[in-house]
């Protein structure tokens, strides 16, 4: 329980470190408002999230471990951040953040059984320490769990809003399950599923928050919109972790999108300038076991030599400052600015 | 859609057919007047079912797949005829009944790939149709579509209910999980997994249509009584046509639970009766594939000398007739009649 609270206040302090280590001292500083704004309310969602109704059952177990490994609650951060644009976090705020994170970990636990996801933030999966059936109810439950805590705040809207926001997100899981095993790699169908699997959800917290803090509906759109290219942005820096990040950090096997065959925008990217490495991304992709550590070095660093990995992280750029440029509108002032600050460093990320 | 249309005036009629083989003539004049009590509805909610959105996407087909295969629709029976037992059935009573049957399906779709189930209504399951991961999402997302509807019906209390549930639902999943691969022959544990996993959403569908047609919450009480024991007899049965069933009809694959090593409640009471008869259910139960037809049919015998499937179908009585007991202090008229019907055909049934 402890842990789950420290791991939340300790993301903002390693994203902070990140930053002092690569000399942004002003990042840094813009960091610790942000962690001292949301420090207490961050508190009370890792709070409510340990106490989650506590069951002895295989399923309830599952749902448990993944909940506990805490991870980096940026969309908790996003509920909390909107509702301080409007009148504030209080406990129907509480109960929206550690609803769109029980909505998260449902759908991680549903795509580690259709991936046969073997690590997540660094452990065993779930489905791997408690079967897939546990896994897959496990996911059922916690999205139950959510929409009742959604529905017991009263917050208008909020729940029809959520409802289709989960309809949407089984869209775009839809849309990729037919792309799969076949390197879809095509730019159009990605940000539809991007859309739909990331952006959507980061989208419900901001539009929630602001409904919790009193904000209008107009003013909702706006850190929709926010939320929009938010997630969009959170995506691409994923995908670029993949080719880019360190193991160590990220808690991923590397290259596992790549062995996947996943339609990442690097890939997307770097065929589209570079044809010729559709024929080694395909053998490499149909046999990825078989293949030696090094082969997947040489497709990486072909990768980056197309010049993708940095268009990846140019494209990051453009959508976390649509993301700043959507909150123009808003009442100035701390939330505002903390919101900035999530966007930019959301694409300095090192996890 | 026409299919689906007349699936659900199929089942009454050929329900009724069962009763006229058998002789039973008042039984067959009762059920042509439910039949003709609820035809209208079960059209309209027939109508509704096929006209669920049209998306092209692999896990829009998988959900269609299952829904257009029709089934009993015993759910939706029981919410139109619980709404007759007030004002009667109209657009929301309709919804609330298409909701009903959609959580019933999302609940077949995930038991399906749990159990690596290959046939479901005379037909291949979407799962063996359009894979695993189709199917979660299938089932993701008739929950969801379910809930959506409920919410829009606005019928006070039966969201709320609905969510809770489905709570209860997982819980008996997860409870049964739990037992799997290990014979756990014991009745408690038996009946805790039977109230959860089918009684409950019976009880819904009753509660439901009940508040629709604007009974009061002890009148609704009185209809969730009804649901409950209806549900038990229901699952009684079901568990006695693995055993007793002509495949020919249920659609299901001949000693299907036995295979799976499933504590039905004819198991329970044999092994009660006959201990030994544990030793050699457990070897047949290790390596079902690769025991001889005659195996089991010796088996389904034993099971059958010790009275067990005469017990069980005793019991499917009994709480078929509490059911009926239920309903005395509700307005009588057609509906509570056809509710007792309802009970009556539960415990006859051949499929």
């Amino acid at each position: 329980m402890a842990l789950a609270k420290e791991e939340a206040t300790d993301v903002l302090s390693s994203l902070q470190s990140v930053c002092t280590r690569h000399g942004l001292e002003t990042m840094s500083a813009k960091l610790a408002e942000l962690a001292s704004l949301v420090q207490w309310d961050m508190q009370e969602i890792a709070k409510a999230l340990a106490e989650l109704p506590q069951r002895s059952g295989l399923v309830h177990r599952s749902a448990r471990h993944l909940v506990d490994l805490g991870g980096k609650r940026l969309r908790p951060i996003c509920v909390a951040l909107a509702s301080k644009v409007g009148s504030g976090f209080d406990e129907k705020c509480r109960d929206l953040a550690v609803a769109v994170e029980l909505v998260h970990c449902a759908t991680l636990l549903h795509d580690d059984v259709i991936d046969h996801g073997d690590r997540r933030r660094g452990s065993p999966t779930a489905r791997s320490l408690y079967g897939n059936a546990a896994s897959i109810f496990a996911g059922d439950w916690l999205l139950i769990e959510a929409l009742k805590r959604v529905r017991a705040t009263k917050v208008p809207d909020t729940l029809e809003r959520l409802l289709d926001i989960i309809d949407e997100m089984i869209a775009a899981e839809s849309l990729q399950l037919e792309g799969r095993g076949r390197l879809e790699l095509d730019p159009d169908r990605y940000f539809r599923v991007v859309e739909g699997k990331t952006a959507a959800l980061f989208r419900w917290a901001m539009f929630a928050g602001g409904r919790g803090g009193g904000l209008d509906l107009e003013q909702c759109r706006a850190l929709e919109r926010f939320g929009a290219h938010l997630g969009i942005a959170f995506q691409l820096v994923d995908d670029l972790l993949d080719y880019a990040g360190d193991a160590e950090v990220t808690g991923k096997v590397p290259f596992a999108d790549l062995r996947e065959g996943k339609a990442t925008y690097p890939l997307i990217v770097a065929v589209e300038r570079d044809p010729d490495l559709l024929g080694e991304l395909s053998a490499l992709v149909e046999r990825p076991d078989e293949q030696p550590e090094a082969r997947f070095t040489a497709v990486r660093d072909r990768i980056e030599s197309t010049g993708a990995l940095t268009r990846c992280h140019a494209l990051a750029l453009e959508h976390a400052n649509q993301a700043q440029a959507a909150l123009s509108g808003l009442p100035p002032g701390p939330a505002v600015e903390a919101l900035g600050t999530v966007a930019e460093t959301t694409v300095n990320r090192e996890l």
